[in-house]
């Protein structure tokens, strides 16, 4: 019997920098696959399907959707983002970890569906820092900045719904962090109670 | 408010060199506390009191017995053993992590009293393995090697009651994995909820 991967949410408000960290991590951890979402929304310049996204019919998306296919989905405006759970699911068996970056919501959605997910959060160094990194993309309007920046203030409440949190100051400390979770998780007894036992009881017996 | 340390115990059965993994573990990570067991026997050439154990009169460590004063006690032959509780919960407290390196009855009964620790069971690479590493001290008859290794054994068993668990194939891997353990432990949201809130609220509305 193969022992089973580990599903690794990471997700935190905007502006935590969860993305930069996913990246690193998928960088070092050559092992861990990255779940591709999928969307019913145009691809952009350079965008290729399979890669930055799974992009689908609108039609097809829905149908999806009722064949209970995806781990967790989100209608924003008019294109529906989601995470196909066949590519997971499959992976997860074959013994590798998965990791899914995604929202707050999206993450309470594969929480329902696949609790025994490794669900991390990832905040700022302080709000101040998170203000700093949101002004600094310097891609939006101080209406726009106060919007995210208040439902950062809202969406770190939902921290009490995962497993860890990891303070994202250094890059380089939060995937360290990481790491841990990851070699703690497989240490963990309650996960692999039956394979301790019998690994030493198989041997005595022959 | 001073957050709490982390109480390590880490015990396993005989010969599966957690002796020897605690001893590197202190060497690296020199903030861990060792708490010094407390033991009616005599000294031994070369032990110190405080330093390898707190050596005591029988009726003192019967008298602390009696007042509580100990973690986990046990009378092996017509000698007492046993952890002072204060200078573990004295140094938690201060926010220190400290380590017990102790057996498994005794990992027990300190489960009972404060099952907020980190239970850490160090297993052999194998059963063969374990035999050779008794075996291999060469201080003991076959009767006795044989009885040892079937304690081992049964012993095994109680690894279901620890959190973790940690195979002692190579020494430096195992204070590898025990080092993300006590650095996963503090990223887990559980323990650390309100002072996440806290200091992103109180922030704010500064």
């Amino acid at each position: 019997m193969i022992k089973e991967g580990l599903l690794l949410v990471i997700s935190g408000p905007s502006g935590t920098g969860k993305g930069t960290v996913c990246k690193e991590l998928l960088k070092i951890e050559k092992d861990i696959k990255l779940s591709i979402s999928a969307t019913t929304r145009e691809p952009r310049n350079g965008e290729r399907n399979g890669v930055n996204y799974h992009f689908l019919e609108k039609d097809v998306f829905e149908r999806q959707i009722e064949q209970g296919e995806f781990l967790e989905y989100a209608k924003v405006y008019d294109n529906y983002y989601g995470t196909p759970k066949k590519y997971v699911i499959d992976e997860i068996k074959e013994g590798n970890n998965v990791l899914l970056e995604i929202d707050i919501q999206g993450a309470l959605q594969v929480k329902e569906k696949y609790p025994k997910g490794i669900f991390i959060f990832i905040l700022p160094p302080s709000m101040n820092e998170l203000k700093k990194r949101i002004v600094g993309r310097g891609t939006e309007s101080e209406e726009a900045i106060q919007k995210r920046f208040g439902s950062a203030l809202d969406e770190i409440n939902y921290v009490k719904e995962y497993d860890y949190f990891v303070i994202n100051d250094e890059v380089k400390e939060a995937v360290k962090k990481i790491r841990a979770l990851i070699r703690a998780e497989n240490c963990k007894v309650s996960e692999n109670i039956e394979e301790i036992i019998s690994k030493f009881k198989e041997e005595i017996s022959c």
